[in-house]
């Protein structure tokens, strides 16, 4: 590793848990607050936040990087995210040596620590990122193979322009939620066989299993994102579940695609993790035959080895995992998908987000969504309190989790996005 | 008409041009800039901008509505639509007052005239706007039965659901541009018949004609907005041109709907009209049969008897109209548009933007799109100069129109939406 800031060998003078996903190695970014102050940037170490906007206030940035005033006292990370990956390698620099085990900038003040550190549990974590927009890719192979095999079994499972690009729409940026938001269980239009359709809750609120990625600087309107630099336009990677009402959907889908069973809730995790944190982790993506077009031809190892999984916890439960995967297994690439998403000119904004889609894995216990995992209702997934599941049910904790490392290398946490579903509004 | 504010008999002391879209009693909201002076709110009376920034500034508001400080020294109108139907019709009332014809509160005082007031021609008008969502839907039954007519030629022309829901999907926020923002002719994946896809510019570039609508005071995540309460939801109208690529589109577009072939360009008005303003010229709608279900029903004059019609202007030509037609003859309502949207309980944000679907009347000269109007490229749209048109070429300029009343009523212009196409990048 020629980057110092993911050096395995790196401690720093902040106690860091063992099994903590926030060593020094991961540094990622969020957004706060801690009671009678506004909302502010913050970096996770251990079980602390540095807080940055009071870092700056300090000076402690000054001799390395100019910052535009106030970046950091802000209610998202969309100010910082313009900034760009040279700015953004001078900050994390930065912060990794000011928390480095030998550093005494910080410690040898006075009250220094406590002023720029937060412990988590007086910190409120915000959606860290407003986007504006949000794109949701359907990039597995094995999860669109899935979806195929169910809903059009006489027929080749994966759609004719499924291998030529990476298929995606765009979602509801509005209902895009920071982990631990309850989500209400939505009503829609369902059509249960031949009879007119009817208004009611859902009785297939599903979760996906997705990870997306951040953007930062903006394109020029008209202007693709070449596939080579599209990673200078991503900023970092956060824990996705694009909860999805399977009925709704079936029965409104055609033909300009998903709207109200997806627009009603989308959670990311609190930290979004710098794709520089993820250097060591990068592995080659799946061949991809027949070769992609030259827009969306990519080198190199396109993909993350990101160990994800998904645990449900019944109201008053103990979490149980229903499935564990990985995004190296992705088709489609974050920097493909950007190449794609941009190829018509369209314009990319600080602060978007791209999903990539279910991430389901090629084994049975390794699909992203209940209704893969159950196969259409027809396997029933069991809990170890005997209850069993098609679908999630009210009062169900949803957490996704993911993290890269942690076999002797360090253990890089993208912390979880979860939610608890409540009962439908009567 | 018992609103004071739309009496056909109320005149101006500012001098409003006989076929001006902007007597006293329209009063459309805008954001203009003018040289070495930032962006802010504006409502257009005859030639002129009248600068409600300035009027808070010399306190002609003070007296009647307490507004934010600095609600008009805005970049977009989102924060003033947060404030909600009760306060936008104090400040209607105020601004009719002060323009009407025997007030001499800024006639009289020296120089207040020439602070306040704007001439058009000094002004550059921005995107009135900054949507955190856009919706496209899919309301014209003549458009829908199109579309299923020349692309499902054997098969029933509706989809089943339509009937019973307003179908519509997300549309790309980034690129909603306003009015005389250049078209850059996208780029995207083309699959011609058997051969593998090709990147290329499209070759079926098109208008639609559309009519969207604003939205006002956010309402709670969860919560659905009813029906019958969903115009005080809904600040006021524009016209649109969603600008799609047919041939990406087409291939692109399975199974999740619409994406590279519409995210490019989408162009508005640079004028929102106040639903207060469109009153007088509000008509019932279509039968509606099946019967919606219960949370899509609404009484009354669901529709806007809005005249539209598409110029396109060849580069050095004159504008030659291609299509005229109503927006009266929508079979969704934005009312019906903006429950269905979230009977999820999604959430809606000042300044979003919902847009109606291709606007296409009943007969061949009155379709919204080129794709209908040329039936798919079968009957060619012959032009003044000798030329012919099954879609948009480079260098056209493509002018979208719409006009209430007129008809020895005062006229409620909504100005133009115009966009000129430059071809694609090399």
């Amino acid at each position: 590793m020629s980057d110092p800031t993911t050096d395995p060998a790196l401690g720093s003078w902040i106690p860091v848990p063992l099994e903590s996903g926030f060593p020094i190695q991961n540094l990622p970014y969020g957004v706060f607050r801690t009671e009678g102050a506004t909302a502010r940037v913050g970096v996770a170490i251990g079980n602390r936040i540095l807080d940055l906007d009071a870092v700056a206030e300090v000076g402690l940035f000054a001799d390395y990087v100019d910052l535009p005033w106030g970046v950091f006292a802000q209610p998202s990370l969309n100010r910082y995210l313009a900034l760009g990956r040279a700015t953004w390698r001078v900050v994390r620099q930065r912060v990794s040596d000011l928390l480095s085990f030998d550093n005494r900038e910080i410690r040898d003040v006075w009250g220094l620590a406590e002023r720029v550190l937060v412990p988590m549990p007086d910190a409120e974590l915000l959606l860290p990122i407003h986007p504006g927009d949000y794109v949701d890719f359907y990039s597995s192979l094995e999860h669109a193979t899935n979806m195929g095999r169910m809903f059009r079994p006489d027929a080749e499972p994966l759609l004719p322009n499924w291998r030529w690009m990476p298929v995606g729409y765009h979602g509801r940026a509005s209902t895009v939620v920071v982990s631990g938001t309850p989500v209400v269980r939505p009503r829609g239009q369902l059509k249960l066989g031949d009879a007119p359709p009817v208004t009611g809750p859902t009785g297939a609120l599903d979760f996906e299993l997705e990870v997306g990625f951040v953007t930062g600087p903006a394109n020029r309107l008209g202007q693709p994102i070449p596939v080579e630099s599209a990673e200078e336009h991503i900023f970092g990677m956060v824990l996705v579940n694009d909860w999805s009402a399977r009925d709704v959907q079936r029965w409104e889908y055609v033909p300009l695609g998903p709207f109200l069973g997806k627009s009603f809730a989308t959670t990311i995790s609190p930290w979004v993790v710098d794709l520089d944190a993820v250097v060591p982790y990068r592995v080659p993506g799946p061949a991809q035959e027949p070769e992609p077009l030259p827009y969306l031809r990519q080198g190199g190892d396109r993909n993350v080895d990101l160990a994800l999984e998904v645990a449900v916890a019944p109201a008053g439960a103990e979490p149980y995992v229903v499935t564990r995967t990985n995004f190296s297994h992705m088709y489609w690439s974050m920097a493909q998908q950007l190449a794609h998403a941009t190829v018509n000119g369209t314009r990319v904004a600080p602060g978007d987000l791209y999903a990539s889609g279910t991430v389901s894995g090629p084994t049975p216990d390794s699909y992203g969504s209940m209704i893969e995992l159950a196969w259409r209702g027809t396997k029933p997934v069991g809990f170890p309190d005997g209850s069993s599941r098609v679908y999630v049910e009210d009062g169900d904790t949803v957490i996704v989790r993911g993290w890269c490392g942690g076999d002797g290398r360090p253990r890089i946490g993208f912390g979880e996005a979860t939610g608890t579903v409540q009962p439908a509004p009567v």
